[in-house]
């Protein structure tokens, strides 16, 4: 029977910050990284997965997820890919690991990746995208495969169950509409706060005419800057067309409410990250404020357990997922599964490293499978480094195009992975380590 | 002028598993563990000081701290040491190590250790003791430690200010009754779940006769279990005597309500992390249910953030700070501030691998400079390890004697620390590392 032999991790880095790419108020000079996760199995078959960070403590983040190669070194991979609901209950519950979360920061995203990099290693025994093989799986069997410690006050499993049985009506409506139109998508690409004014101005042009819908700015470093970048993206953009804001969690709760009494009059669609992510009073109490302005926020956003909390605090109007933060697709399934029951719509953090590729899936099973529902969803699109990737997001007329490739979409080009490694890669070797170290 | 060469960092473990000293309703078979950081100058000055884990992950947790040294090495120690608020705030808030939190978790350790290793440093610098240190700074400087940012919705720092001010009247007389008595010890030591009824019997017997006047027994992993031992510790204790209990997270809303409706009948003092340390809507519903039962929690909080919310919803009655799972000595002191402002008791978490040698120097001082007040406060004691520090806490009748040797406590002796590196040290050499790895 093949088992799992073993696990390598690559510190892979992208020089971003040369060009301010993905520059935002918090986040001036990130080099957009991944700790890269190549599993393998006695036959040769590999999974991969990654987590996304953006530089320094890209090296913490892969020793983090290298040291839990010996929970899975030697595991049956039939049985093992059978019950991907027990293996992450099971590895997220280590009770030594978990002293170091719990459930939170570089130990549960390492948790995160290995479950990942096992449910890619089963789409290609499987050979379906991962969005495909989720869909295709019954109510019982997603439910199995979602941890509810914690979420029993809010969701049990046969209330989950419910949602999920719901969810089958018009089903495949929604996978034809999805097949053939793909899952709508914003774009970020002209937002970023270390642009110039002209810069913006073309890029949104650009991204309309490229057929996108919904666009998010940054803000949050200067006011009158963003007043003013927020005045000429709703004067190019034209009345109604959805812009959403973005403070990438700069502010406290006054200073969000004075920010955005002068951001207002331009109608931004959501302000997202208004505060700390561990804010749930926080964001409850701006949402109360600044209402009808929508609120969002996740993609720092620990786990399950806050995600249900900022539900229940009806702090948030909008909830983004992240592929790389939680727990893997198991707690994102879980987190999905809240939102449902709530009907608050996912929104979908991506960008950085592969989360477009990755993300992609989860939201494509939602609007099949678990909330049924498109309406006021876009998942982000960032036009960034997808050429890394072994099969890039297909992005047409503003929509993620469903993949048709099996995997999760996380396994990147060897030489791009070689080229990148940090520090001895050769793309590093010639744009000097010394700021990144 | 002498300048920060840089810091090293050593993995130590102690086998504790074996003896299931430490045994709890989610911890099983931890060993006890120090991510043990010695940061040098110059001049040879050192500042130590450690994270507590349980064992696996030590090495990622060491890694996190190593990551570190480039932000502290070459940094001219008297600018940085009289600047603390500074280089926290800097360090904490450095925007790409921050994506791995942000502000929890292993980095946020990492970061609170290298802060208590430059406040050990500090310490041996002005030749004082950290509680006597703390206490005698003004408020303006103590203020200056604190981050204020996503605290000023409850807590801003003129009130910071007003609060240290108020404790200076009696300030004196709280001195002297701290260098007279001590600061009062409860005793964890005879309420580890792997123990018999009998050894839990006489070492609580132990306990009272050593002068202790508040007990804690771990409960969660079996009620009937529970039941027996809380009725026998109550039988051998008397009415009134106080004996808390403690769950280590180990419930969801409705069965922490079953589970204390059957413990209740006892009169225990507290119930302690009833659930997850991050639900702090869960901690409330609890808390109303269960009332006039206090709620306790703390030692896994993540940050100041998690606590201003704990203490905002009326999420706990006993506030429970540990001198290493926060960002350092400053975090802590905002921590202090939050709870002196809503007049909730702290009683910190002790125990482990140098905790209680740490975390009384911040009750010491949160007593004599910023609540003022000892009513209802005791902070956990468990006799375990403490042969292995330079100077070990001193309990006498109950109570933590204040220590006068400088520095945080934190320093372990040379050959604890290479007798116990892992997997290389000479203990585990005879004991074998193949569980533990």
């Amino acid at each position: 029977m093949p088992t799992i032999t073993g696990l390598s991790v690559a510190d892979v880095r992208f020089p971003t910050s040369r060009t301010l790419d993905g520059s935002d108020a918090m986040n001036p000079d990130p080099d957009y990284s991944a700790a890269y996760l190549t599993l393998e199995t006695s036959e040769g078959e590999r999974g991969y997965s990654l987590v996304f960070t953006i530089g320094r403590g890209n090296d913490v983040q892969s020793a983090a997820i290298q040291a839990l190669e010996p929970f899975v070194r030697g595991r049956d991979v039939q049985a093992t890919l059978a019950d991907l609901g027990g293996l992450s209950r099971e590895l997220i519950g280590d009770s030594q690991f978990r002293w170091l979360g719990p459930e939170k920061g570089v130990m549960h995203m390492a948790a995160g990746a290995v479950i990942n990099a096992l449910w890619d290693l089963r789409c290609r025994w499987e050979d379906k995208p991962l969005w495909q093989l989720l869909t295709d799986l019954s109510p019982e069997e997603i439910v199995d495969l979602v941890d509810f410690r914690y979420l029993s006050d809010v969701l049990r499993r046969e209330e989950a169950l419910e949602i999920l049985e719901a969810a089958r009506s018009g089903r495949e409506e929604r996978l034809s509409a999805l097949r053939a139109s793909g899952y709508p998508a914003y774009t970020t690409t002209p937002g970023w706060l270390g642009y110039s004014d002209e810069k913006l101005v073309r890029l949104l042009r650009d991204a309309r005419e490229e057929g996108f819908g919904f666009v998010k700015l940054k803000v949050g470093a200067d006011v009158e800057d963003d007043v003013r970048r927020l005045r000429l993206a709703r004067e190019e953009m034209g009345e109604g067309f959805p812009i959403a804001i973005d403070a990438n969690q700069r502010w406290d709760v006054e200073e969000a409410e004075h920010w955005l009494r002068r951001l207002t009059p331009y109608e931004p669609y959501w302000i997202e990250e208004p505060t700390s992510p561990d804010d749930i009073l926080a964001h409850a109490a701006i949402r109360r404020s600044v209402a009808p302005l929508r609120v969002a926020t996740g993609e720092q956003v620990q786990n399950r357990i806050v995600f249900k909390q900022l539900l229940q605090a009806d702090a948030i109007d909008v909830l983004q997922i992240d592929a790389t933060r939680v727990g893997g697709v198991n707690e994102n399934i879980a987190i999905l599964l809240l939102a449902a029951k709530f009907g608050i719509p996912v929104c979908p953090h991506a960008g950085g490293v592969g989360l477009c590729e990755l993300v992609q899936h989860l939201v494509m099973f939602d609007v099949v499978a678990v909330s049924g529902s498109s309406e006021g969803r876009w998942a982000e699109y960032v036009d960034h480094l997808h050429e890394h990737f072994e099969t890039p997001v297909r992005i047409h007329a503003g929509a993620y195009m469903a993949p048709s490739a099996p995997g999760t979409g996380a396994r990147m080009l060897e030489d791009s992975v070689a080229a990148y490694a940090y520090p001895a890669g050769e793309m590093w070797r010639s744009v000097g380590v010394a700021r990144a170290s």
